[in-house]
C-alpha cells in the first residue's frame, strides 16, 4: 500500500515552490534539486497547473510559482487529484471478478478506512509541510546538503 | 494506493472458512470458489497458519478451518500481517534518496493518516465481514451464482 511516485513528486514540487516565495523556479532546477527526470516533472507540473495549484510564467526568466498561499493548499485534496488508483481491493475495480461481491462487507469497511485517512490529510496544508523552512530553504539555491547527513527531527505538529 | 492481492486473498480465505463452521475446507475448493490459483492460495494459507488465524488438519478428509471465532479475528491485524509494504512514500523506505528527508513533515503526516486508517480497520472483525452469511453460505457448496448477477446491498454496519 503506497502512494504513487506521481503523488510523491507532486508534493515535492509544491514544497519546493512553497519554500521560496520571492522568485520563479524552473523545472530544470527542481529536477536537479530532487534528482528526478525533467520529463517526469513536466507531467507533474502540467497536472498541478491543471489542478490550479501552480502557475507558469512563460518566456525568458519565466518559471513556476504557487497559485495560492501554502496554507490554502490542502494535502488531502492534492493527493486526491494526483493519485489515480483508489481500488484498495480488486472488488473496487469496474471489472472485478470477485465471486462474493455484493454479499461482502469488505468494500464498505475499506471505504470507511480510506475516509478516515483523508480526514487526516485534509487537516494539513502545504504550510504544515514547510514547518522547517530554514532547513528547506537551501534547496532554493540548490545547496543539496540536506538529507545527505544524519536525519534531523522536524517539529511536525498539527496547525 | 491499493492493498496487495495477498491481503485480498487472505481475507477471502478467512471469509470462506468463516462462512462454514461445521466442516473443513480444502485449498482446492477455495481456489475453485474464488477462481484463484491453488499455488497462490497455498502461500496465503501458509501465512495465515503462521499468523495463528487458521488451522490445518492433515490426512484424508483433512482441510482448513478457522483457529478462532470470527469475532476474535480483527481485520486491521490481518492486514498488518499480510501487507508487506507500508512505504506510503519513497521517504519511508530504508534506502530513500529524497533530498529533503529529515527536514520534511510529510512522513509524520502520512503516518498519522495510516494510523487513522488502521483505527477503523481495527474496529472490525471477520464477523463483520460475514454479516450476510445467507448470501455467502452458498460458496460452501461451490454454488457460484453470487456475484454473477446484479449486486446486492448487504447491511455493513459497525458492530
Amino acid at each position: 500500500m503506497r502512494l504513487s511516485a506521481f503523488s510523491d513528486y507532486s508534493l515535492r514540487v509544491l514544497m519546493y515552490l512553497g519554500a521560496q516565495t520571492n522568485r520563479l523556479a524552473t523545472i530544470a532546477e527542481i529536477a536537479a534539486a530532487h534528482d528526478i527526470s525533467k520529463s517526469h516533472l513536466m507531467k507533474v507540473a502540467h497536472q498541478l497547473g491543471r489542478g490550479g495549484y501552480i502557475e507558469t510564467v512563460r518566456g525568458k526568466g519565466g518559471g513556476l510559482r504557487l497559485a495560492h498561499e501554502p496554507q490554502e493548499i490542502v494535502v488531502g485534496e492534492v493527493i486526491r487529484q494526483t493519485e489515480s488508483d483508489f481500488t484498495l481491493a480488486e472488488c473496487f475495480a469496474d471489472k472485478s471478478t470477485c465471486r462474493i461481491q455484493g454479499a461482502c462487507c469488505l468494500p464498505a469497511i475499506l471505504n470507511e478506512a480510506l475516509k478516515a485517512m483523508f480526514l487526516v490529510l485534509d487537516g494539513y496544508t502545504l504550510a504544515d509541510l514547510l514547518r522547517t523552512p530554514g532547513k528547506l530553504m537551501p534547496l532554493a539555491g540548490c545547496d543539496l546538503t540536506i538529507g545527505q547527513g544524519k536525519k534531523a527531527a522536524p517539529t511536525c505538529m498539527r496547525s
